[in-house]
């Protein structure tokens, strides 16, 4: 049993606490809202939280604004050298999405910092949540049902493998688009009818037909012609991050409805966001001490 | 071709106006939203809307006051009575879920009235959207995802043998609750375990576990005692018409979640449900041609 | 615990028997292979079998000749008079597809005879092995992955409704034919392509581009025409009992390959077949016991 | 258009063959039984086959004793060497599992020579092709039903994924064995229960309780002792290659059904796998005709 300290965060980061807790482990919280769960100690003040800690967790993602963890309560803001400042020698820090600035006040104070959102698990879990969101995004968006409908899925990476799987098993006709012949393959042997990207995006005189459109590639894959060609009742779903697969300016030129669907996770499954960092939590936590002992060996 | 009439309603009836138009006939509407569909004659009055229908379609529900029809658009509103004065020799009136009044008031005036709902394909339809509409329902009121789940479903009508499948497919652990052991059968099957619903309902000691629980029966089927076992982390979905399968007042007693899910076609499949209606409206006009060239011949 | 005698039949039957030792109660047997089964009583004689037996199940089919049980065991054949003969008072008899002079000496002994294959669970069950069984013939005797083919399964009953599933579940592109269009809708909304299957079978023009054809109807709707049309490649799988979709010397003009895939059940899943009989048997004798309470009461 | 020679091989090799003629390429055969295939030009003699080649493909596997090229017609055996000393200057020669002293001839005779059989899509349609393949096995080598049964799937490459996709589709518990926690993870998402292998192999203890276990990982992955503990009812389905997942001998101390599964393509779907190794043949062709290109340009 570790003693861990969760700072900050949302209802994400309550799940990954209340985890840590039915894995046995004493938590620590600090600047979460007590509301969103139990079994933790809620401590009055930072130094509290850090003073035992042997671990430091901190939201995903662990700042908006380059130097504040964001907290859901407490009314002091807290800045990411403070809590490098008053760890104990030896605590490791962990949070998602950790710019390289943050690593380097880390090097700079001797402090281990892992980035637990690199974790291809976390990520897979992401993905799913993700993949059920657009499932929910598209059934709520759309004024027919989903089954016997064409849809395309532009990109074939984690969450376009595992939203295709969701709108086959649904009764859609699903077309991937991918790069790599691989990919197609992949794509045609579960079912779907595959199609290629090119340098420049989707090829054209392809687009139109499709009902909906999900676009998970984080690069300009749909440029103003091809959402011109596009049939006015078509619905744009945008799944990946910026810059994303179209201006929406063009888009909007295009006369098309767009739902702009990011942060899925978050919002369609934060307990299972949460527990799946505290599974990586957990195992960073055990890899470390396993190469303590090796080197101590 | 045939001339028809399409009364009132929502964006449903518009897309039911739509596909008519689409199928080649002429189609009046009065009391729809204009901006709703396209290629329609909207008339100034109700009058002229009915003056040469071979066929008037309304709403569905065709009333919710037992009186008028509901109308989206138009400040005057519309008794059934009045249509039925107005309407020519001959024509055929057809709605959706017409009391039983209204068949004696249209016997009485020797008018022809049919309910387009009780067709099999339409309610086919509507189940599709059900399910659908729960799939999205539940993606959106838990805090996990949906995958990895158990959930249960109590009946395996229309509406519980279509979610089940989608649920099956999105990776939940389905348990089907059913009557006959017909349908129970069937369930296993699909890839679900299935567990007996008795006269009481749901038995005893089987309903902790689950994340979910999907009613579709229109009967008391979890008593209070089968709430208060339930985990207070379990979702409760309602998908059946009153009276439903529990107490509301019994399930805020045990501390559960629950979404009341009613009308999920209207709002998650409006399109569909109204493209359904049109089939079914046709193929109604052709068998009356039919049984006229027999009787006829 | 009853005394039940199982008596003749082949590796169904053995399963039959295993099932309802698993049941607890006493087994005795006559005319089955001993090394099909375990915990078991195999008599020497069809009298000692039958001597304290409440219950006597016969196989499915009862016979094969209209007059003698078929025994995969022991050279003395056995008459179905003969077991009516003698069996105790107040013995039940059971056996499946049971012709109809079977039940009428059985009236005229006062010899209560039940048909389990009526049962629905048990028809289900069947189909269910029949529907893996053809999967795995198409799978062997086609020389191309079914995964990306285009099929057609004629009749959607049992086995027409979960050959296609699982069909769609590889990967196949399904067409339905089926008459009603309750059939159909239920088909377009489990991702399947639907076709009209008129008076005189699968319409013209349709048939061809189909890598494999499956039908379950019993009935004549492939005529030779339709047959002359299909694509030399085309696999043609008769699951259907006589007299089949099609005439195979059709078949054989039109160049096409075909499988009679015919008793499928017993030769996937003969264990599957046996337990679902069994439970079917021990049902038929609670009813019987409930209502001679009843009765009583 | 170019002039390929297609040398030796099965039916497989003759599916290449036809895909060559039907993308309209012509192509000379030698060695391959001349009632596989249609619109090639059969040649008299090796000499002749090879005379105008541009390609030379030569069969999967390309030997079967390091020396000679298995061909299923003609009564000469024919020699890789003389290949490699006949085709003319520039001529490009391909095969499947090229052995090393294979290329180092070539390379001695500045031969160009490819493997077609390391393209990613040509694996993946064996995979597909042997997927289905071991569900034919499965269910022919079981005497219950799948669907219901509790399976397991050793690893989780190529094979594994899409076997265990099947299976779940077909109504299987399936349990998935792999190494490394991003494959446990995926298959958690797709539905199945994942466990780990550890470097011994299946873990002790929990085998136990599986209908039917395939084996995909090429490594002795079940000791003698986790054979032991299994159902005497598991069938065993080994799918890797040598030296497979358990020693036949302890397979056959421990009582278990075994059925070795390797080369399902072939037998399944050598047709599928013909086509793709063209498809690659001619992608390669391409892509060299693009690079000489690019030198010369």
């Amino acid at each position: 049993m570790s003693e861990i300290a969760v700072i900050g965060g949302d209802v994400r980061q309550a799940a990954t606490a209340e985890a840590l807790v039915e894995a046995g482990h004493k938590v620590c919280v600090f600047g979460i809202d007590a509301q969103l769960l139990q079994g933790a100690v809620f401590c009055a003040n930072l130094s509290r939280a850090l003073m035992h800690a042997e671990a430091v967790v901190l939201p995903l993602p662990v700042t908006h604004d380059g130097e504040h963890i964001p907290c859901d309560a407490g009314d002091v803001p807290v800045r990411f050298s403070e809590i490098l400042h008053k760890v104990q020698a030896g605590t490791v820090l962990m949070g998602g999405y950790i710019p390289q600035p943050f690593f380097e006040m880390a090097r700079a104070q001797d402090v281990p910092l892992y980035d637990y959102y690199t974790s291809e698990e976390v990520t897979l879990r992401n993905a799913c949540a993700t993949a059920e969101g657009a499932i929910a995004v598209a059934i709520a968006n759309t004024d027919t049902v989903l089954c016997g409908l064409h849809a395309a899925v532009i990109g074939f990476g984690r969450i376009g493998r595992m939203l295709a799987r969701l709108l086959y098993a649904l009764g859609v006709h699903v077309t991937v688009y991918a790069r790599s012949s691989e990919a197609r393959t992949w794509a045609e042997i579960e079912g779907y009818a595959a199609a290629e990207l090119c340098d420049g995006g989707v090829p054209a005189s392809i687009v139109s037909g499709f009902g909906i459109v999900f676009n998970t590639v984080p690069a300009r894959v749909l440029c103003r012609a091809r959402l011109t060609e596009m049939s006015k009742d078509t619905l744009l779903v945008e799944l990946a991050s910026k810059p994303g697969g179209f201006d929406p300016a063009d888009a909007r030129d295009a006369g098309l409805r767009t739902v702009y669907a990011q942060g899925l996770p978050g919002r369609y499954a934060p307990v299972s966001a949460g527990r799946a960092i505290a599974v990586r939590v957990l195992k960073i936590l055990r890899e470390r001490e396993e190469s303590a002992h090796e080197s101590n060996g």
